[in-house]
């Protein structure tokens, strides 16, 4: 769907040197875009492509529209008006309503006239499909759960009993959704399993990534705010509360009863310990263990880049003698000292 | 189902202080229990909720007995005591035996007539399914597994052929159980694949969660003992051995042929090496790297709290400069003596 | 279906010093194998079980030939010859072709005779399944997907919109291959998502484990080369490149855009960071933290090996205490030397 530059530029925010009528239907990187692409610069590696580039019209910052020779959509955000730009030219692929012949629908279950369900998908007693909501191929959407309007669960998605997903929500193949929590308690040396009787509730506008799990609470729901953003093989706990907008990239574990704050960043492979509360705004840097609560925003690390091994070898085991070292150079110390001392008695 | 405090007393095996005849139904926190709910209290950063709580009873310690307002069952492990009467009042949910019409049978596979089947689940030649077990939608029950009696396979969970799990084992959904084992020989290069041969054999009580993996063994089973407790998003490597009643928290990577002792627990985001053994009793923190044997029960850690980044990094910069100051010393100090020594020789 | 040992030296490039014509049909270890059996020893830790050995024959290193009791394979390579041998008697399970009348393959769906397709598996609009390929229970393969010539998708592998396999490959439960990558911009606090419309491309001859996820690239493909071997519960981010015949092993995570070369071994549970470059032939070690590019060959590690936990606790704290203490030594140093000089002022 052709828009208008003028338009675009209106939409994304950014002011336009060039033809307001001009047509682009597609976005592109600057080396593979050809006429009618709108294409962006916002990473100064890629700038020598800009003069070379057949894009209708290029996205990019003030600094660098004296050398853009197409049609400019200038800002002080690029990566923002690439995104926006981005969004609008590649919109969602429409589905048509409607419930596939094998799908298992209970009776008791309702689903919106708008909907879609896939290809043996199941909807269990009691839940509620929204509309436009798109439930895709092997979906098992457990009894009593809700997915609002316009979420999209692609494929093979599974929401167990009771859990309750928001609007526009946007989740992978393979996310698990309300499993039970790790809820044990130890009679005599063997487990007894803590019935997990809470549920999941998921905000609006929340992105869920392929293969990652939410467990259920045990007495109160596990809370995911709106617009937050989890990306691939995340673990999130038992009664766990994720703040509004914060996101988390792959790989990440977070224990159960913790508390994260609005707006945070949580690198990739990081973990996060149990029954903590982290702030608003915090950063956790990609690999960090935190183990306590983090009460105040700002950036928090705990990773050790990877070096050549021999040398990383070397330096652990310099490390390990550390202490050994501290004592006897202290000794080392107080027997020079003592020595100085006999020496001026003698 | 309402039980008498009485007999409640009994099951968990507290000293009641109270009316035996009061019945209880459900179990909830001191601020939201209700009359005919029975509430707990072994957390003391609750303690304040004890005076206002409108349970009609409360499990806690002797120490918290003077100060609660209603029926007591006093006993010195609270938190047990909570867990046992917990898992009476919250039952799994009962299910109807009989198997879904669109379920995949194999004409050789046996289920029981009290088991259940789900929708579009798959159980192939040679399975044999146990009395009151469930299956549940979209599993895949390969050729020849057997899923013991009153096991539940909550949903989508894949048992791949020759597999075996025991009796009331728990599996959330997305777990994987048996597929191949990461077997590879180098050839010039080039990757040549191992045969993954043997199996994988679950015990009993066994819990899995959501989309943890399990691997196939190469000649012997992967063995998970007895009362074995996985969390989610584990990875089990083939012809590991897990002792009964260890319990393992999320995220956390087991390589192959590595042997973990009996009543062991390991936090998440731990990593243990392959071809190592570790003792019975071996507690291992999160996060923790094991990389060789550990033949003595105790804690074992190497996790790094995370802390504010700037610090964090000139911490790393520092420690990485080690090397260089302490060869610097030593030949500084060095020199000195040699001045000292040049000074006394003149 | 037996072979001759005279064929099976042949196959796997050894020397035989045995009888050509004895039949063998199953690989087994030295302790388990039966007559009929081929053996092998390339662990030294089982050299004792040699001289006891049922086995037909053995597949061992020149150096162990003269303690063999039975007919010998004799190579300088045993666990590659064993990998051969093992390859050679255990192929993989035959199949029918034929697609299973649960089974939903959309009208514009190609799907090869050859080709197996199992219960509840779901092939869309213009997918196309090549010959002899093995699409098992449960597996989504989305629209305009190719799955190559004697690819084998076990079960419940799902394949996203656009995404090619190449020939040859073994996918496992749970993979998810194409969903959206990543790609987040932030509009005053809220995550704006970017629509990711590559797709995945992956060679020949790759492995991926159960329940790892590849991501879609953003504009160009997500490109796994041939001869990749990944393990279970790896997440591979959107844009990234894995160069021909690297292996990775469980739990890693690859961030974005981030490019390894051919030849790689990273082991489990390591974590690469995003826009980087790694080498041809670099190893990293489980459990490292790979923070910025990699432009030589070698060994890369920066794991922490666990210790006795209050130990290591001790361990931290002086490394915390570090900067202090070099601080005070330093001003300790120099108000020694001051204390000096005021007392040969004196």
């Amino acid at each position: 769907m052709p828009v208008r530059l003028g338009d675009l530029a209106r939409y994304i925010g950014a002011t336009l040197h060039g033809d307001e009528g001009c047509l682009v239907a597609n976005i592109a990187t600057l080396d593979t875009a050809e006429a009618g692409d709108v294409s962006f610069l916002f990473d100064r590696r890629y700038r020598n492509f800009l003069k070379f580039t057949a894009a209708s019209a290029v996205i990019l910052h003030p600094a660098e529209l004296s050398a853009c020779p197409v049609a400019a959509l200038v800002t002080a955000d690029p990566y923002l008006a690439y995104a926006r730009a981005s969004s609008l030219l590649s919109p969602p692929p429409a589905f048509d309503a409607g419930i596939h012949t094998s799908a298992c629908i209970a009776p008791t279950a309702s689903v919106d006239a708008s909907a879609h369900v896939g290809a043996f998908a199941v909807v269990e007693e009691g839940a509620r499909i929204g509309s436009r909501a798109f439930i895709g191929p092997g979906c098992i959407i457990g009894r009593a759960v809700r997915i609002g309007d316009h979420s999209c669960l692609s494929a093979r998605v599974t929401v167990i009993s009771g859990a309750s997903i928001g609007q526009r929500c946007l989740i992978h193949p393979g996310a698990v959704i309300g499993a039970d929590g790790f809820g044990l308690a130890r009679d005599q040396g063997v487990w007894m399993k803590i019935p997990q009787n809470a549920s999941v509730r998921i905000g609006d506008d929340v992105e869920i990534g392929a293969n990652t799990t939410i467990d259920r609470g045990t007495f109160k729901d596990t809370v995911i705010e709106d617009g937050v953003k989890l990306d691939n093989l995340i673990q999130i706990g038992h009664n766990v509360r994720i703040g509004a907008h914060t996101a988390i990239a792959g790989c990440v574990g977070v224990s159960g009863s913790t508390r994260i704050g609005k707006r945070c960043m949580i690198g990739g492979g990081a973990g996060i310990a149990g029954h903590i509360e982290i702030a608003d705004d915090v950063v956790i840097k990609g690999a960090a263990s935190v183990t306590k609560s983090i009460p105040v925003a700002g950036v928090y690390s705990s990773v050790w880049p990877a070096r050549e091994d021999k040398e990383w070898r070397r330096k652990v085991a310099r490390f390990n003698r550390l202490d050994k070292e501290m004592i006897q150079r202290r000794n080392g110390a107080r027997s020079g000292v003592n020595a100085r001392n006999e020496g001026e008695s003698l």
